[in-house]
C-alpha cells in the first residue's frame, strides 16, 4: 500500500486585512526588475479601488482582469501564457491569483505552463507535469471551493473537463483576508460555500475517508452548519470561519476524494457551461439516494437563505447530449469508486445517469 | 496590524504503514554519497528490530540513538552538532528525527545549527536564525506535543527555557503512521495526549484566538474527548485520532498561544528537570481559576485512565528555588498576554505564582 506524500501550501497568513502585507509578502520574492509580478483578478473588482489601490505595481508588475463568467478552459490558459511570455522582458517573478475557484485555477494553471512545454490540455490528469511552477500565490475573495489547498487546477478541455493534479500545483503562499469576501452577493455565497458543504459530504461518506481527511471534514462540516443554519454569528464571523471552512474542506479531500455531486456536475459543466458551484447545488439536491442526510441538511440550507435553484436545464436535451454529459462523468473514476466503491458500476449504470440528469 | 505569515510544513504522508516509504521520501534529496542522513532515533527503540530495520541506511548514513529521559538542552544539541560535523565527510544530506517531542525538538535544532554560527543558545527567542536549515524530517512515535508542526524547538539552555521560534524551524517533511505509536505505556500516552489536550484549551480561551486557531483547537478538542472520555473507538482508530489531534492542536497554538500551564510547566522543567508532559498534567491540575472548564474534564480523563499524578514535587524547595521557577514562568510574556490580556500583571504576581507552586 502507498500512501500519497501530499504537498500543503507552505505559507499562510490569516487575518481581516491581512491582504495589505502583500507587498512585504511580494518584495522577497522579486527575482529582478525585469522579472514582473503578474496580478491575475477577477474582473467584478475592475474599478473597485478599494481592492485595487492596494495592489502592490513596482517596475514591469501588470494586472490582468479576468471574467469568471465561464468556468476556466485550457485553451484560455496557453493565450493568457503566450501572452504573458510576449509581453515581459523575463519569466515572471511570479503569479497571483485575486478572486474565486476560476481565479485561483487559473493563476495555478499559467504558473505551470510558463515552466512546462506544449499545451494546457496535455497536462490534464494525473502526475503529467514535470517541471516546478512558478512562484503563485493564492488570494480568494469568495469561500468555498478549496482551490485555495488543493492540489489540483479544473479546466475545461477540448475533450474533457479534468484537472492538473500534480504535486506543483498548489500555491507558494495564500493569503486569508476574509474582508475581501464582504461584498459577494448573496447568491454566489450560497452557491460557493456549498461547493464546500458537498465537499465534506462526498468526503466524509466517501470509501476513501481516513482519520485525516476524517478530522478535517468533519471540522469543515461542523462549521458549515454554524454558518449556513445557524443564527448566532455576525457577518465577519460568518466571513471568517467561512474561510476557514474551505481551507479544510479543501485539505479533507486532498487526502480522499469528492463523489457523486461533483461527477455528475463536471457533466453538465462540459456540456452546458454550468458554472461549478450551482451545478454541484443543481446535482446534489437529487441525490438522495446517495446521500440522505447530506442532501437533507441541504434542503434546510436551501430553505433558510430563501435560493431557489434553476429547474429543467436539461429539459430540452438530445441523447446525443445525454450521451456527451454521461461520459464526461464516468470518466472520473476515482469519484464513483470514492463515492461507492470497487463496484461502483453495478449502481451506477448510464441509464441510471440520464434519469438523474433528467430530473435537474 | 501584521499578521503573522506562518510556514506549514510543506509534504505530509499519513497512513498506517507510511514508514515504509521512507526510503522513497529521502532518496530523491541526497545530495551526494558523502553527504549522510543523520537519523536521530529515541534509544527506546535502540534494540526494536520491527522499527529499525526499516530506516533505509545508505552509504554514509547514521543512526544516533538518543535518550529522551530529560528534556533537550541547548549543549546537547552544540555536542551533537559537532559530533555530526567531525564525522560527516560532507554537509548531510538531512537529519530525520524519529521520537516523541524532546526528538523531534532535537531533530530540528540540530538542523538548525548546521547552517547557523554560533552556539544554539544564541537563537533562543523569536526569528533569530539567519540562515535556512538543512532538510529535516518529523516522524513522531507518540503523539500530542505538536513537534511535527511547529516553528519552535524548545531548549533548556544555560539561562532558560525557550524555544528556537523561526521559519526555518518547521520540518520540510512529516510521516504521520500511527502504527509507531502501538507500544507506547499508558502514562506516557496520556502525558504527552494531556499536552495536546492543554494546548486546546489554552489556545481557545486566551485572548489571541482567531478563526483560524479556533477552527483547529475545536477539532482538535473534540477529537481528544473521543480519545479520552469516549468508550467507542479500536486501538487502531484511537492511535490514528490522537496523532491528527496532536497535529491540529498544533496548527492551533501556531497561530496563536499557548498559556498558564505552559509557562508554569516550564519553571518546574527548568529547575527540576520535569518533564514537559507530565509537568503540564501537575500544573494543569491546579489551574481551576483559569480554566474551570477545561480542568473539570482533565479530572474527569484522570480518574477515567487511572493516572495518579505525583504529588508534593515542590514541598521541599527552597525561596531561592521558588524565585528560579518564577522568574522563568514570568519572563514568558507572550503566554500570560494570551492567557489574561494585556494587564496580566494585575493577576499574576510572584506571590500567586509561589502560592501555586507550592501546592503542586
Amino acid at each position: 500500500m502507498s500512501y500519497k506524500n501530499f504537498p500543503m501550501v507552505p505559507r499562510v497568513i490569516f487575518g481581516r486585512g491581512s491582504f495589505n502585507q502583500l507587498s512585504d509578502i511580494l518584495t522577497p520574492k522579486r527575482l529582478g526588475i525585469n522579472a514582473p509580478f503578474i496580478f491575475l483578478v477577477d474582473d467584478v473588482f475592475k474599478s473597485n479601488s478599494w481592492l485595487t489601490s492596494r495592489i502592490p505595481l513596482s517596475y514591469e508588475d501588470i494586472i490582468i482582469y479576468i471574467s469568471a463568467a465561464e468556468e476556466p478552459k485550457t485553451d484560455q490558459i496557453d493565450i493568457l501564457v503566450e501572452e504573458i511570455i510576449v509581453n515581459s522582458k523575463e519569466r515572471p517573478s511570479g503569479i497571483i491569483g485575486i478572486g474565486g475557484g476560476t481565479l485561483l485555477d487559473i493563476a495555478k494553471a499559467v504558473s505551470i505552463m510558463l515552466t512546462n512545454e506544449g499545451k494546457a490540455e496535455d497536462y490534464q490528469g494525473w502526475d503529467l507535469v514535470k517541471n516546478e511552477a512558478i512562484y503563485h500565490v493564492g488570494i480568494p475573495t469568495i469561500s468555498g471551493t478549496g482551490a485555495e489547498v488543493s492540489r489540483t487546477t479544473v479546466l475545461t478541455g477540448p475533450e474533457r473537463k479534468l484537472g492538473i493534479n500534480s504535486d506543483f500545483t498548489p500555491f507558494d503562499q495564500v493569503v486569508l483576508d476574509s474582508e475581501l469576501t464582504k461584498d459577494v452577493p448573496k447568491n454566489q455565497w450560497f452557491y460557493t460555500g456549498m461547493d464546500c458543504y458537498i465537499h465534506c459530504i462526498e468526503s466524509l461518506q466517501g470509501t476513501y475517508l481516513n482519520a485525516f481527511s476524517q478530522s478535517y471534514g468533519d471540522m469543515a462540516l461542523e462549521l458549515c452548519k454554524e454558518i449556513f443554519l445557524g443564527d448566532d454569528l455576525t457577518n465577519i464571523e460568518a466571513q471568517e470561519k467561512l474561510m476557514m471552512a474551505s481551507w479544510h474542506g479543501g485539505m479533507s479531500i486532498v487526502y480522499s476524494q469528492v463523489g457523486v455531486a461533483h461527477a455528475m456536475s463536471y457533466g453538465l459543466s462540459y456540456l452546458l457551461g454550468t458554472k461549478h458551484g450551482i451545478g454541484n447545488c443543481i446535482v446534489f439536491n437529487h441525490l438522495d439516494e446517495f446521500y440522505p442526510e447530506g442532501v437533507k441538511l441541504f434542503k434546510e440550507m436551501k430553505v433558510k437563505h430563501d435560493i431557489l435553484l434553476p429547474q429543467g436545464i436539461c429539459t430540452d436535451l438530445s441523447d446525443k447530449e445525454f450521451d456527451i454529459m454521461i461520459d464526461v462523468a464516468l470518466n472520473l473514476v476515482p469519484l464513483w469508486e470514492n463515492a461507492l466503491g470497487k463496484n461502483w458500476k453495478k449502481t451506477i449504470t448510464r441509464k441510471k445517469l440520464k434519469l438523474l440528469y433528467k430530473k435537474m
